[in-house]
């Protein structure tokens, strides 16, 4: 039997882009051996091929024109690793509609543009794979879209941007502010020279869409999504959490409610029994509870351009084998073919929290903190009062509570920001159990 | 477009048949709405009904003639969950000669026959699915040939066993001896009534068998695997252990070496920060190190019947595709397609090792024991002598060495047995370290 050949080109040559190329040069033949088929890189598409000269690509791929590329019949498979929502939406609309396969990393562009891609997609008879836009290396798309098929799929909890478990990795185990830790994630190329997108939750927020979707099997409303990102967390949070026994992560949330679906981007106080606990530094781990397999998780490094590309590449294998068609033609769990979630507001999110006022060191103050909780139907589970070192005059009363819902705890904390001795709105974190397996 | 519509036969209703025919019908409209494919259940082929009724599945299901069955052109998949490696490698063989596609659990079937059902399947232009065959419900098999299909795999490490897991999670956390946790696992029903399976590292061994070959896309000898099971697991050593910083799993580790690849089954020590000491009770984990992912980890529950059903049937959807057989054509991993591994001996593995000596109460016994081990290379890490409450007139001298190999560990325990003062063989534990991401 003759092997199977197809070309792939690469556009867009970053970090992502230059080591997807570069491990379908290196390994070629080991593909070859593994795939049984041949993958050939044919072309790298780019405007500057710094990049790609640097990490000794043959400049014979190089190639500027993208049009070029979709007249070459033997190209098959296009992997967009340009970044961003415009120029690489036209471009991957443009290789659709040239009928060709796009593999791509791009998070942002499918948790905004992915229904519309797919239809394009669909329209021109062709795919999109995207196994590398989520948990870099960890193959979560295919578990949550082929590995776990056979579940009801009933909420996952991802720690799924690397910049920021490493800074809070570091803010807990160094007791570095936030603002240190960040600066030597810089240092250390764990971060980017601009940060925002990561640590504002922005990039946890499109992958949770992007998971989201797929679990669930219905279209999620990017824009109605609850994010909060790391990047106003107080090391004082950190240290008193620590001491009631919790450790902080960002995690992006999806929970199948009754209702409809809860979905958010927040830190979170885990107990260290918790089994994100121990997911430290720049790696990602996803939870998925699925209503026949129970608990199962997901670990691996979730950036970086050698772990994404090797997502790039499996689907690269996999278009090449047509089963990324088959099953976008098959399943019915892509945005483009599903209904509208009910996406639950945050108010209505359930659980324990953590929360801080910073008081007026006079008496009374915890007695009309309570009495402000009680009248919100919040439970104490546990309060502490503490000298605090970064106001004059004031100190720092931690509670945590029993489980409520997040809109009791906003009105509480207006409240309570309203009280004489109070000179700033208090904070609170949401506290996550163990989800429960097989809860129904 | 017309729903796709495959008939499903589940051959045997034991605990998992059981399950996968319950998952079938109980959640159709969920399959149905999430695979945009209807999989009905046509046929529950077994001797006994009894588990099939108790269950309130429907007896118009129920067939004790599997000929019957495969004479129904309706029928695409055959769900084999028999079990054992007989009757179960007759049936197999007759479903795959009967052009239909086979999905099993049946890890000692495929460990042991293998490349010879993967060859009939390919004889009669089918294929087998076995995602459920390693780790229960946890997608590994797919992580393997597909979702890390474009690494090369350096190596592998699981906690692939939940009955030896759950034992000793007893062992270290409550001190109780192997037979009394055997014992209450037993009540708890999670151990076989005849555990010898599970303890002796058999289970694991099967696992291990599958995982590799398709790990390294090479042929594996099952007969040549190394396998120590927990069965002869002394609990003092566990508490030796712990006193080291130590928890003792029971591993399976495969590892791609210069020349050739080193596979074991055995109780292994590892540091409490390594990444699978916190998979505790039934659960199992694999960490799988891939050249160009680096480290990524799977966990999740590793039997049952619900968990393994989910496995199960996403093979049935895979094969409804015609994913299964579209892989098993394709890819050259399977192991009727592949070389024979180069198996190394058990001699050559490298490694710490911690080991104990119950000797004399005497003087000189440490000083006999160290020269010993210098002459056979081996360096002391640490050192410590303690009384012991097992032998009279005795004490346990327990050593860990720096990084030597299994062979001279061995040549070395002979030379201290054979010493005066020394009654009993001296135990030894291999000492796992995390494994070196990016090693090369």
């Amino acid at each position: 039997m003759s092997m199977k050949k197809i070309g792939v080109a690469v556009i867009g040559c970053g970090i992502v882009g230059g080591a997807t190329a570069k491990l379908l040069v290196n390994d070629k033949e080991l593909l070859k051996t593994r795939t049984g088929m041949e993958l050939e890189l044919k072309y790298i598409v780019d405007v500057n091929f710094s990049r790609a000269q640097d990490l000794g690509l043959d400049s014979s791929l190089f190639q500027s024109d993208l049009d070029k590329v979709l007249s070459d019949p033997e190209i098959g498979i296009c992997v967009e690793t340009v970044g961003g929502t415009t120029i690489a939406k036209d471009i991957t609309e443009k290789i659709l509609k040239a009928g060709r396969q796009v593999v791509t990393a791009n998070k942002a562009l499918l948790a905004i543009h992915g229904p519309d891609l797919m239809k394009t997609a669909r329209e021109n008879n062709t795919a999109i794979g995207f196994e590398a836009s989520c948990g870099g290396g960890i193959p979560i798309i295919r578990a949550l879209c082929d590995g776990l098929s056979a579940n009801r799929i009933d909420a996952f909890y991802g720690i799924v941007n690397g910049t920021c478990n490493y800074i809070l990795t570091e803010m807990i185990q160094k007791g570095q502010s936030y603002a240190d830790a960040l600066s030597d994630a810089q240092k250390d190329g764990l971060a980017e020279a601009d940060p925002t997108l990561d640590v504002t939750g922005g990039d946890s927020s499109h992958k949770l869409a992007i998971m989201a979707a797929l679990s669930f099997g219905q279209h999620i409303d990017y824009d109605k999504l609850f994010v909060q990102g790391i990047d106003t967390l107080d090391l004082a949070d950190v240290k008193y959490g620590a001491e009631l026994g919790y450790i902080v992560k960002l995690l992006a949330i999806a929970q199948r409610k009754e209702n409809g679906i809860s979905l958010r981007v927040a830190p979170a106080f885990i107990k260290q029994k918790h089994p994100l606990a121990w997911v430290s530094g720049p790696f990602n781990a996803v939870s998925v509870y699925g209503s026949s397999v129970g608990h199962t998780m997901y670990y691996g490094r979730g950036a970086g351009g050698s772990p994404t590309a090797s997502a790039v590449v499996a689907d690269v294998i996999s278009a090449a084998m047509g089963i990324t068609k088959i099953q976008f033609e098959t399943l019915n769990i892509w945005p483009d073919k599903t209904e509208p979630a009910v996406q639950l507001p945050v108010e209505d999110f359930e659980g324990k929290y953590y929360m801080r006022a910073i008081v007026a060191d006079q008496p009374g103050m915890l007695s009309r903190l309570s009495a402000i909780l009680a009248e919100h139907n919040i439970s104490i589970a546990s309060a502490l009062q503490k000298e605090t070192e970064e106001y004059d005059a004031a100190v720092s009363i931690v509670i945590t509570t029993y489980s409520t819902n997040e809109g009791n705890i906003k009105k509480a904390v207006d409240a309570i920001e309203k009280l004489d001795g109070v000179s700033r709105k208090p904070i609170y974190i949401g506290i996550v159990d163990e989800h429960e397996e097989f809860a129904d």
